[in-house]
């Protein structure tokens, strides 16, 4: 069975989103990423990630795999009846892989990351800002004329979005009308609502 | 003929070396990143990407793809024989795809765009330097274990790595000796080093 560490809210609900749309069991194993530590056991994470970072991915051969981009293709592939990915070597796949490369770069790493980082700062606050007013609205052209990230079909991609869109409307960001729609057409999905709701639970917020 | 959008010395540098090391042609085409305009022919390039980034990638059907992870990956496979990213569907596709989302997460978006972007600030170099001491280090220590990423391989992410190092250089950053090291090998290649020199020179650097 894969073995998902995650921390509750953190980046690794996307891959919670995705295993749960894909219909796979999984053991989801709680990380507490400021000690460093499992939170249950108290076992030391940073020997299954040397940056301590969600998500990561146990496969059943026991090794492991980090990074939103492989772990939610690598659970996309694991159930091609779901389709959650375009097959490989389609040019739709790449599309995916942008998509996905969207997401980490110019909304998690460029905003997301930099406002809720405990190394985050006043100037890195306001890079933030700027990347945003940059890039929300091609993200808002993009979904005012499609359902999803990929077009008919949800993606991984989407999973990794709704996410970060989430964080971004925690942190006051006023977000394009385009935007909401397509937010809101994704909390109405079952699986993306009750992977929410429990994590919400879990985090206490 | 495939096209490559380009910025002499930007993350671009990556595609260019892969296509180089596949033996592929392709026409290369200048963008002037600041006025988001083609160097040469003065046409606006925001139709081509709606972000104004380099890479971006032209395909045979005209169709364009963009962001690093998806490019370097399509240039990959239109060149199996030169074996730059293990196939589709197997364990090592999807260790390549969680180092070029390192490189691109952690090195290039955390660190060397924080420190060139127009954007920047004194609070987010602050915030590059300490990603810079929490992610090199882990860098460093598995370079220290093999001679490419992904091992006896040189591979894309390869490509990617190679650029974000040079920045790294070029922004006085200390490099650990299993680091610096590893560049070496990488510049002795002559595809790297060939790419390299061509857009030292086209960049006046």
């Amino acid at each position: 069975m894969l073995e998902l560490y995650f921390r509750p809210m953190a980046c690794s609900l996307a891959s919670r989103i995705a295993l749960t749309e894909a219909g796979i069991e999984a053991r989801y194993t709680e990380v507490d990423v400021t000690t460093k530590k499992l939170t249950e056991s108290g076992a030391d994470f940073l020997p299954l990630s040397a940056l301590g970072q969600v998500p990561t991915l146990r496969l059943e051969d026991r090794s492991l795999l980090s990074e939103n981009s492989a772990v939610l293709q690598y659970i996309a592939d694991r159930a091609p009846n779901a389709k959650l990915a375009p097959p490989s070597g389609t040019a739709e796949r790449y599309l995916l892989q942008q998509w996905l490369s969207f997401v980490g770069s110019e909304m998690h790493k460029s905003i997301v990351y930099l406002i809720f980082s405990p190394d985050s700062n006043e100037g890195a606050l306001a890079f933030a800002r700027k990347r945003a007013e940059k890039s929300l609205p091609v993200l808002a052209k993009h979904l005012a004329g499609t359902p999803h990230l990929l077009g008919e079909s949800f993606t991984v991609a989407d999973a990794y979005l709704i996410w970060a869109l989430l964080l971004l409307r925690f942190s006051a960001f006023e977000l394009d009308p385009a935007i909401q729609d397509y937010l809101g057409r994704m909390l109405a999905r079952p699986a993306v609502r009750d992977s929410i709701a429990l994590e919400r639970r879990l985090s206490g917020r």
